[in-house]
């Protein structure tokens, strides 16, 4: 059946987007959005789940107190809620919403995520943010990949299901996730065990590959598996004039490392890559570097091929060490790996397409050509017996994903909605 | 002839030395010192030159607007006048000062160095500058090499031949140089012009090999010519998992250069040196880095050796900026060269220090195991047929040089300043 | 039409085979079969082209004099015919042979590649060849590959034409070509012209992904493109201790060029590969090593990415002995590229196979994964406007190719020639 | 006293060290001078120590069996005895021959290094060895160091004290030395305790940095220490095409771990060195290479800067190991100390060589610049309590060392035997 009360409430879901995409906050600090999606699930009769019961276990690259003490300074100004913004306070954001049936029925996961880019917005008067007024009043932060829509989606869909609740068999549950861009969130919940009983997951992007309204694909190929590591190495600083000698010199221990890493051999059954994006080490002239600081990623296109450029990019920078007398501490910062859509769901998710009036293309297969934490949720998911979907949905895009002049067509976020809620539908059998 | 006037005036010496201990600033930054200084040496009737005229040529690692204006703030406070601030606004800092006799004979110069160094001082109250009130007042400034007290020694020289001017034979003139501990103002001086009419030139420092205070040494051996580069890389930045190809990877030359700078081959002759004190490069983790930039140093123990050195590691920079197609910019940093001081002054100034009451033992000779650009003047002078002499001054040092704890036994600003006018007299004819 | 008389004559060309088998002989060395096949060719009434009139251009990685006289001394033991032997002397070996028809028509080549492995055969009695009397009788060389088999497929067929030589429309060259196993001898034909003139080109291997007698496969794909290249680098010897300073070190220009050779970026548009199969450097413990060689391939899965890989090398080849002031020699020594069979061709074998009795399977499409150098003669032919068809034929091989018991089914040889001579006869109409 | 004895002797020890000259064998192959040495001492009445007896412990660098059988046909084409090449035929060569005196006394040692180079010797008839016909028989070898003087001196000595054996106190031991070239005779000299019982120790070499005749020099300072290693890194091949993920590429350790030695920090306290004089890895093109093998060297103007070189060339070469999962092999080649003579034997020998009408100048002190293993005797003799003086003995040098025109004036063999039979009549007492 069609929900027409969906396309009926985009004009309220484009104001919750573009608050949101007034105060965008990257990874791990994104309160705002945690705080004013908390408030609106809770308003809807939505059991709430926040902070350290939806990200455990070991946080990747966490944020530094005086970043959280800046992003709570922007929530408050945009008008968070101090009772929404406490779970999140140390850096643990994000939102789990769950809605139970009175009636039997399957567990079903939709994920949006809800972080911003570091990145400035366009100021320009081209630009629809910076024309109409809800442009980043955040400097360096900018939503520039659409997860405000993402969130709006989710927020769209939670109001239409909380009408409906009467009719909800099973529990639904909503997972707005934080720290999409840097690949931290997706392990945190997993770690957390929030996941663990879904028998079926959704998670979608707008844009990509699908650059038309109405399009739709769910047979997305080509992830690739991504390992990201910081690497830190200590030696010992000495006079190098005086004493060369006596130093145990960091700087050659990350440049015979890094020289080395990307020499790891080609992997002769599909693509592979390493980059060492930065890399800072020593003080001054005179000085042995004592310290040296890199931050490396590995890619696969499949998790096997990425697992074994991780092994020997992990021997390489130990043998380095080993050269050079260093100490050495290897800390993960993201992780990503290929999954791919079940096939019965996507089978199922053409049909459903196919019959909704706003769905005007199913695009057969789009290649992701990147990483993304969804993978890590489908996988768990799937490894526990449950059905998993990637969807992208087509709107056109202003400047291009990450871009300072990133743009959409709103409108993707009902045809989005739409589709979960029709999906779900069909799950449960077709609710009244 | 003994000069009493000297030992006399050392408590009004040592007023100045500490007014100037409590506004230590780095080199290209000693506004504070170099107002009071010409403010002095005007006073007393001395002819001032300041900024382009006394620091000409490219000016090596030149202070930034911000750490300029930082510096005029903290010399205003510190009771600078605005006149005599002005030459040197632009960080073209230092004085030199110019008393003519009315009766012919040689120039002779005398240089003091009034730079202090980039660090913390302690606040102990074991450290008299803090138990006593003159420690430091500048975050991150402090005199703890000694170049207050030399400063300090200029000082009282001036006011002591200011006094005997009728005497004068020939021309003096007192070099109170800047940024000696980055090795950038000689090269400065001696750009200008303004040491290229001198008969004879006296330089030292106060402590290192000779903590005993009365004991002198001329015969210093074993500087270290050294040259310094900052070397940048530039690249083509590109998404690492995209299309990596279309990168061109300043770190991976960087860490080809810097690996294979170390590995330039020992000089069979003598000692050399190198480092690579600092790098950075890139900025983040999925982009092929654009940018490299590292601080290098070499040493060798003759000009020869350092100019091989200098000459390898060029070729080695250029040879991996080929390697990955990259753009490379080379800028000199600092330099100091090997010299000797002039065997029959060396001589001459034994015989002289044997007579003054103040000095208990002549030290044959010191290694010196370091660089100092005070080599480069002597290096100047010489070549054009003038005499030099470098000279150690004991004094026993609290904590060491370059140390939060560094501190001196003040009376050897009066036996520094008695030797360099027993020298002048010596030189000129006894003086009535 | 069938032609009974390919199948009939298997017997004697399984004796060819065998005959071949006994005197295996590597790139440009193939002196016995050279002469054993220009010989039985010049009897049947070919024209005979040899030496360097197909063999032109810079030659890659010639052979040395004495291993000319080997191979020559060996040619001579096995019964090799002076008069044959003169015109491949110096190691320009290969044959091509012409048959013209009396009536006009296409000419239409076919390759046959001839050379031997650089191997030991097994001289186990599970060996075939070995229990039967026709293994190796040449240290050190055996036919691993196949390639004395594709020479009697070429005989078989070349004896079968030349009895129906009266049928023939337009003119049939027969290449036998030498150093495919290096890849250097079809760059030679081409340079020599010698197959400017084709408007059909085919050529096959046996064994390889077919595994059993009777299939065929004519849509080969990912052939690598390939480069080989010989490094040179020449610097300056001097006594390690005395004066290392005046050495230009080889050793180290090599092991920079070398580790930053596997560090060349992985492609974003497929796969490449690279690698530095051999190198040698220096004399003894205490000169400063003047000399490095060393021998690299580039490859890629398209003609551009190996041409990228390439540059890339090149870059890091020239940077790496600027580095060192080192001379440099870079010498090719082998290359393929990546071609792909036309494709009205592949749908005429794929017709014409499917009739004839021997052909149990057809193939769809087949990975060849790794370079051959009957690509650069397609490339060449279809570049000016003619077809061309790389062919597989099914055999088991016992050990594996370039293994020392490689052996296969020798009724392959039959069903090769019956293919290509049906293949002759659909271009030209059937001959009766 | 003078030993007139000993210049009348000068034409026949001309005669032996032509013969030397005549059949020239390098390190552990010295097979004809061993037998020729222990036949003559055997006639002349000493006690022969050869072999195992006296090249013990691990055999740096041994002779392969062919190099043995070599030598072995050439040592007997120049008249070696088979009862005296019996003990030295595995490579074990080297005579220490004994002469007790009937009187009680010191143990006196001294040593005569016996091994040719391995250069091919001059044709020039400028070249007097060539002119005259005593220039080396045998293809790439030559004494072209002096050792066949070194010799020949010996041999003088001994047929002089054996005369006078009635006068002697206590014992000398003549130590015939094997391979000095390679630095592993001493060390096997040491291993075998024939050196434990001496109480002095004198050795000498003829020419460096003495070009007169009549020169001496007892104060021999700079001689460096010096430590050589073979080193074997194993892998594991691959196709460089199909599966370069699978090899583990030795060479591309190797060469890690070369760039990384040679970028050893200099030591602040003295002159080090370090080379790696040879490099073989791979075996062909298009697979990845498994093994790698290298020469190296390191050395210190101290026994301590050396163990610094060789400590820190250690971790470097295992860290590349474990860089690419390699197994490592580091095999001791060679070694040499830094030694000094004795103090009080050098002012006995200074004194004694005043009184000797042969000595015109003695130099006060001869810098070496290079690494001689007798350093390890005196080191060993010192230890024990003994004495040590090494000697150099001037004389005119045609071609420079090691040059294939070397040439000496013989005279200088006389010279050197009077000083040590000077010597020991010191020691002894003045024999009558």
């Amino acid at each position: 059946m069609l929900h027409t009360d969906i396309a009926a409430a985009l004009p309220e879901a484009i104001e919750w987007r573009r608050t949101l995409h007034r105060c965008p906050q990257p990874a791990w600090l994104e309160l705002f959005a945690t705080a004013f999606i908390a408030e609106k699930l809770t308003a809807w009769g939505y059991e709430i789940k926040m902070g350290r019961d939806i990200i455990a276990g070991q946080q990747l690259l966490p944020p530094s107190a005086d970043e959280l003490a800046r992003a709570r300074a922007q929530a408050l100004a945009a008008g968070a809620s101090e009772q929404f913004l406490a779970p999140a306070a140390g850096g643990h954001t994000g939102v789990v919403a769950i809605l139970k049936g009175d009636q039997p029925g399957p567990t079903v996961g939709f994920r949006f995520d809800i972080d911003a880019n570091e990145t400035a917005e366009s100021a320009d008067p081209g630009h629809r943010p910076a024309r109409e007024g809800f442009a980043s009043q955040n400097p360096g932060a900018a939503h520039m990949c659409g997860h405000d829509a993402h969130a709006a989606i989710g927020l769209l869909l939670a109001k239409h299901l909380a009408a409906r609740r009467a009719a909800l068999r099973g529990t639904v549950k909503l997972i707005f996730q934080p720290n999409e861009e840097n690949l931290g969130g997706a392990a945190a919940l997993v770690a957390s065990g929030i996941i663990d009983d879904l028998d079926y997951l959704f998670g979608g992007h707008i844009g990509l590959a699908l650059t038309e309204i109405g399009h739709i694909c769910l047979n997305i190929h080509d992830f690739m598996a991504l390992s990201r590591f910081e690497i830190t190495y200590t030696g010992r600083p000495s006079h190098a004039a005086l004493r060369p000698d006596q130093g145990h010199n960091a700087l050659l221990g990350s440049c015979a490392a890094i020289a080395n890493l990307y020499a790891i051999a080609r992997h002769g059954l599909g693509a592979s890559r390493i980059n060492v994006g930065y890399h800072q080490a020593g003080t001054t002239w005179n000085v042995i570097p004592d310290k040296a600081y890199f931050r490396m990623e590995t890619r696969g296109v499949s998790n096997e091929i990425n697992a074994y450029m991780v092994e020997k990019a992990h021997e390489i920078i130990r043998g380095a060490a080993q050269m050079y007398g260093l100490g050495l501490d290897i800390k993960p910062a993201a992780v990503a790996v290929v999954a791919e859509s079940t096939p019965d769901l996507v089978a199922l998710g053409e049909k459903i397409a196919a019959g909704l009036p706003s769905i005007k293309k199913i695009v057969p297969s789009a290649a992701f050509n990147a990483s993304e934490d969804f993978t890590i949720l489908m996988q768990h998911v799937q490894s526990r017996g449950g059905r998993a979907l990637a969807a992208l949905f087509g709107t056109p895009v202003g400047g291009g994903h990450h871009n300072a002049a990133f743009d959409i067509d709103e409108q993707v976020i009902a045809n989005a909605a739409e589709f979960y809620a029709a999906m779900l539908d069909a799950i449960q059998g077709d609710r009244p």
